[in-house]
């Protein structure tokens, strides 16, 4: 499991709040805690208008780069945003996101695929989030046909399922568990990722929707996710599922986890 | 998913105490707190040599029934006791267990058959257990054609793939999970259970890697668990993959479950 960090996102108050008044000291210990925690990468979104996207990218980019080593996941949907941050990584970056929607193709296919980027695919065009799994890979079969016409190996791919709220729709689980299959199956060099919470939005114990959802994800096939990852919970249901899949040879990954002191926490104690 | 209470079981060892003491308040009060806790079947294992076994069969079933109004899981290969047991049981009972071996074919299978009893059935023969989920099928697949010919329904049959320590196999949790899809797929109308702590043996953080493996197991077809029913962190992940898998219409079992103050608790916080 590769994870995407997902806190320096400007639609959240407090970085908000650190963007608006240029806080830098605040922005880069998120980074470094997240790099800490086990980021693969550093999702930075602004969250600002369009006129301030660039210089807010830009400010990010440099803060993120100079307290942490991983690559970033530029997110944003505004290609002019998106080249001037091109001008400022250091690492090519992954890009969040493209889709079916023709304004998006347009607009983010021909960076991702000029700076040869990693690139997440929602499952979503401009009919908005089909319902069913069936028509979801409908929807990511035809970005396909556009990234490999492009260019773009699919191993560079993250599909995105897009989780729905389960309060709304009990079948959203089913739907994102047999998108998954279906795109694992279809798709098998390309990476499924996905972000969590939507799935238990409007629930009570959320972390605890969230943390079971995320390993019947890992089982669907999924091999990377947007999450916190200073959420021990979280941390600990990967390397357990891992561990149950077979995919921790010899237990190593689980008891260095265990030796690390990062399976158990007095205060969110597991035994 | 239906729960099969684990703890009258005089293999441990304060229960072993109680039987040999005859203090009938601990035994009731396992079957009592059982039951609370959501079992559906109370295990009843004497865990005494067979000369002993019958006696202490009788009398625990005895305190069960008083206690609780359960059907009881009798968890002996003795036939003798067994035959013993049926005559006091109110109602009918499950029997834990039968297996490829003949010896339980021959002294347990008739029983079964003669009072209509659910069955365990172990993927196991005289040879042992099979290392391969095909294997294991193999074996349940002549277990099946004795139950068929003794005019066993399927449903009655609630097949156990033996869940082996993923310390000693990494593979052991593909196995099972493998063995599961297996049945469902092939026996679509018998139950699948299984006893969950093996896997974790001689791991730490056992707890963890439990309710993780409970949750991928319910994915993989399992419908009956021999657990602790009250384990509230076990209970809890039922709930939440029932939940995610579109199990729980309109998530009642989910809210009733957190409004019964099932799903949290102050001692191990989930969220």
């Amino acid at each position: 499991m590769k994870i995407i960090g997902e806190k320096i996102n400007g639609t959240r108050k407090l970085v908000g709040k650190a963007i608006a008044e240029r806080d830098a000291a605040y922005i880069q210990n998120l980074a470094i805690k997240q790099v800490e925690g086990g980021a693969h990468w550093l999702d930075i979104n602004a969250g600002t208008p369009p006129a301030r996207e660039a210089d807010d990218l830009v400010w990010l980019i440099n803060l993120a780069q100079e307290a942490a080593d991983v690559p970033l996941c530029l997110d944003s949907a505004n290609p002019q945003a998106l080249r001037t941050a091109m001008k400022e990584v250091k690492q090519t970056p992954m890009i969040n996101s493209i889709s079916g929607e023709p304004s998006r193709l347009e607009g983010v296919l021909p960076i991702v695929a000029e700076f040869g980027c990693p690139v997440i695919a929602l499952c979503m065009d401009d009919k908005g989030i089909p319902n069913t799994a069936d028509e979801r890979l409908d929807v990511i079969r035809k970005v396909f046909t556009e990234t490999r016409a492009a260019g773009i190996p699919d191993e560079n791919m993250y599909v995105d399922p897009l989780v729905m709220t389960i309060g709304t729709n009990t079948e959203a689980g089913k739907i994102i568990f047999g998108t998954m299959r279906l795109i694992r199956s279809e798709f098998p060099q390309a990476h499924i990722s996905c972000g969590l919470s939507n799935i238990s939005f409007g629930l009570p114990v959320r972390a605890l929707i969230n943390r079971t959802f995320l390993v019947l994800a890992i089982e669907a096939g999924m091999d990377t996710a947007i999450i916190d990852p200073n959420d021990r919970e979280l941390q600990a249901a990967i390397y357990t599922t891992e561990l149950l899949l077979g995919k921790d040879r010899h237990c190593l990954n689980y008891t260095r986890a265990y030796r690390a002191n990062k399976l158990e926490d007095k205060k969110t104690r597991f035994n």
